[in-house]
């Protein structure tokens, strides 16, 4: 048995989003993991910093096992590509669980694929994604197997969903394993995840840092 | 003010040690991260499903504010490679701050610089840190302040460290800041991402999957 996971990448996505998921995802043998895109070759994240390597384009993996679909300034545009809505709208017909991190669910919403369903996505984009017909919750992973969707919210919540992923496809232990091998005991040294918890000068910082970097 | 941060990359490198520090620090507009290596252009992950692009070569920045070793299999043959450990002691001596993810305490330790130091790294590689003259500890994150070391424990410990490390170079609201904008308010779905916590089914299962990828 071999699953096939795609990862698809763009310009200006959001590095730990697709990282955080491939990281638990790849350590089971049964796995294998595909980067895809609109070409083959670099994109670079959010400020351009990272370049990574597309291996695949997306007709080349049509029916792919798992979808998980990253965010970052990048996912916006292709909220209204056709390219990328059908090619997300067709996979997802046939596949295991479509997935998505942070503001990739705006993307699975543009493709039509949330209409009626909760779904979540990074604190920052709630508006947006109601606008695709989704019901926003502000859960850290929301999960609808009936249909094979799953969101999740911000950035860092990928490896959460990516764990839970893997109990879904293959079993408990094998989550954990995955979970023991990339030591994910979290020890936050800070209490500022979730914008309940932050204080008000952390959301100015926010604010300011936001119209600071590129 | 502009911090430069740089995160060495290697062929067999564990993914998440690197992305996840990157995706902390890349969120504070006065840090620029540069991924550097042994050339420039593309290497891959442990099991080659990712590719990332190195930017510069190790000696293009001699003189970075702070390092952060990235592990995975491929950080072992850095232990003794005269190119890297000899950038690295010389990279120490200006640093504001040199540290390391998982296994890359041991180039860090294959260096020199965590002789007679308490240190940590993955929880598979204790006895090799050992081997070079550090005092391995269980700790997620292990903080030597006026030595400018710090390293972490396995893989996704190197999120934690990162945002202390924020909290070190600028200020703890800005930690904070980073954590709100990756939305790190972890909710990991078992209790297994620690030696201690893992049971023993899991463990066995760990072993199988080291056999059988690649």
């Amino acid at each position: 048995m071999s699953i096939q996971a795609v990862i698809p990448l763009f310009d200006r996505f959001t590095a730990l989003d697709g990282i955080g998921p491939y990281e638990v995802l790849q350590r089971i043998p049964d796995i294998d993991v595909t980067f895809i895109g609109h070409g083959r070759g670099e994109v670079r994240s959010e400020n351009g910093f990272l370049g990574v390597t597309r291996d695949a384009t997306f007709e080349d993996v049509p029916r792919p096992d798992v979808i998980v679909f990253p965010g970052g300034v990048g996912s916006r545009p292709l909220m209204t590509d056709t390219r990328v809505l059908d090619w997300v709208r067709a996979a997802h017909e046939t596949s295991t669980f479509t997935t998505s991190v942070c503001t990739g669910s705006l993307v699975l919403g543009a493709a039509g694929l949330l209409d009626g369903l909760t779904a979540t996505t990074h604190w920052g984009a709630f508006e947006t994604l109601e606008g695709t017909g989704a019901t926003p919750v502000p859960d850290r992973v929301v999960e609808h197997l009936d249909d094979r969707i799953i969101t999740a919210a911000g950035v860092s919540s990928g490896i959460d969903m990516a764990l839970r992923l893997v109990e879904l496809l293959i079993d408990r232990t094998a989550a954990e394993a995955a979970q023991l091998m990339i030591e994910y005991d979290p020890q936050p040294p800070f209490d500022a995840g979730s914008v309940e918890a932050a204080g008000p000068e952390v959301k100015q910082r926010v604010q300011e840092y936001a119209t600071q970097r590129k």
